[in-house]
């Protein structure tokens, strides 16, 4: 049996539902001649660990109660007296994390698994590949971090597996890692790569206010809870950086070109997210209504794309037409779609498409990345 | 520096081009930390090795003489003067690949790269697989041959790899392995898997008679010498059988519902591939056009689809309709699609599509599930 000592930083949505598949998974695990470890879980203060880490593990149950603490918007430390376990707190809880990955980095290996949305997680990253640790990320931020702190995080390609940072489940890194790998250089890439904007572009297209849109995507919990997040083009500007820098540029968050929904003047910092939703939003219902029906008249729609281009070291993000009869123009709903031209793929590219977002997809994804360091351990 | 050692099995078209990616990617797989040294390719019957396959390689130069060998229509047994190479004939050859594999597979580790289109390899494959060595295929024999061959040969389904077999580098296989690793149970899936029947029914979609486009399509070299090899639909049927069995389904070629295109009376073993030609494919014209415009009456096209059902156990390749809007009703010429319901793409499936034929698309794919087995070296 192949075993694959792990420890889960955050534990939201996609870590929660990383740890029921886990457990969920022991018998087509065991099948498979594997055993997933989990000796640690951290949330943003804590550290929950086995009591001794070469010889004991977080077992299911455990692991259970943890979903069911974090659901119910506990602490870790809430878990104080439950079975064999160890808590420690603040920095204690991250310089045992170091210790853990110092006795079991070379030993029998670790993976330190990112399901957390922190930027404070790329020191601690950073430590762990140093000590000889596998990481794998669902978190986008440690890979946007300053190109330094990148190409640190991938000082070993073949320890690190970041699948669900791009598209949730989608074989978008591994397929674009492949093509790498086998020498078929890639040209350029476009993307549709966040499932909220695909939501609101597909639904403005349909002739609803941007307004109403995004108010309705809020009720249906389809953006973060204040939506700029999503409409200031961030989250996607992260996701085309993670895919530019796969395919070689050395370029930071800043060297893209990011285009907002919204100017300045209604960003966090001016205005209060509900002065936004009841006013702000509502002054640019005409200008995209505009573009879009601009866009009609020459047989295109307006989609949200993120594209980077290898040859020019170009990487933008906003909104650009695209005919309605391509990969981006037929996009419905919230799906995500990458397209890859490459030598090999050149007049027809490579499309992969499907569901880019939720807790399941995303975690499925983290837990086939896990998987696939097997061979290392 | 990671060092892969190699036996390369067929050097048609595919074999030719995974040699020159071999040598043109040599930089960029340094780069990576990865040598790929080739200690033995042979053709269907004979075997050029290195001397001593433990401290010698065919170098590049020899490599690329037995591309130009090849491709000038040769046999491998014309470079007995080059080199310090040594030759093996008939039976010799195999007793040589089974010696060679005796020695690596444990100690340095061995891949066996079949890029053939026998059916003779599996018995070398499944003694090298018990020789602890890897293997990787771009072959669909073998793992279409007896259900008892195919669970040989998957015995260690980590140090096997066959991307090229359905799809060419098309990320098939990888996509649907993460899923069910991951727990993700595959529903059902639905496949436009030969590019040779696509770009036929994509034409005869125009109105042009059956006929004609298969005429067109000999001459432009799309189809097999014999174009009933494609119209029989056997060659999907093996791809669908390469899928249902990664899938989980025990079953063999002949469980499976295949549609073919002519009439037995029209088969090879009945009727000179000329008069098939030049009489026998001129009587299917009317019948293909009449359910052509039949489909289209309904709004959907008809395409040469592979459909494998898990809970049903249904596996069929055949002539079906399809929504003009729909993944395979969009596609056009010989782009290949795969199309996968899934737990994670439930409403919404996940797609994937682009060019699934081509021998430098092929053999791109075979590079990367050589490169992929790395950890096992």
């Amino acid at each position: 049996m192949k075993i694959i000592p792990m420890i889960l930083i955050g534990c939201g949505g996609v870590g929660r539902q990383v740890l029921h598949h886990i457990v969920s998974c022991r018998p087509l695990h065991a099948k498979q001649g594997v055993h997933l470890r989990v000796i640690g879980v951290c949330d943003s203060r804590s550290l929950v660990a086995a009591s001794d880490v070469l010889t004991t593990e977080l077992n299911d149950k455990i692991l259970l109660e943890i979903c069911h603490v974090k659901l119910g918007g506990g602490s870790l430390s809430n878990l104080s007296n439950f079975g064999e376990i160890k808590l420690f707190f603040n920095t204690e809880a991250i310089t045992k994390v170091i210790d853990i990955a110092t006795l079991l980095g070379k030993a029998t290996g670790l993976a330190c698994v990112d399901c957390s949305a922190s930027s404070d997680t790329v020191n601690l990253l950073k430590q762990v590949v140093d000590l000889g640790c596998c990481t794998v990320l669902a978190n986008k931020k440690p890979l946007t971090s300053t190109i330094e702190d990148y190409n640190k995080l991938i000082t070993h390609p073949r320890r690190i597996r970041h699948e669900s940072t791009v598209g949730a489940g989608l074989p978008v890194i591994v397929s674009l890692t492949r093509m790498l790998s086998s020498g078929d250089p890639v040209h350029h890439i476009i993307g549709s790569l966040s499932g909220t904007l695909g939501y609101i572009m597909s639904e403005v297209e349909e002739g609803k206010p941007l307004s109403q849109v995004v108010k309705v995507a809020k009720s249906l919990g389809y953006t973060e809870p204040d939506p700029r997040d999503d409409l200031s083009g961030m989250d996607v500007a992260r996701k085309a950086l993670i895919l530019a820098r796969l395919l070689g540029q050395q370029i930071n968050l800043g060297d893209i070109k990011v285009e907002s929904l919204f100017p300045k003047e209604m960003g966090p910092d001016v205005m209060p997210v509900d002065d936004f939703l009841d006013s702000g939003v509502l002054s640019l219902d005409n200008d995209i209504q505009e573009r879009v029906t601009k866009a009609s008249s020459r047989g295109n729609v307006l989609r949200y794309a993120c594209v980077v281009e290898c040859s020019s070291s170009r990487c933008e993000v906003g909104l650009q037409e695209f005919p309605r009869d391509s990969p981006l123009g037929r996009l419905k709903g919230s799906d995500n779609v990458l397209v890859v031209y490459s030598r090999c793929y050149n007049e027809r590219p490579l499309v992969l498409q499907g569901a880019g977002a939720g807790n399941d997809t995303t975690a499925a994804g983290v837990l086939a990345d896990i998987l696939d360091l097997q061979d290392l351990f």
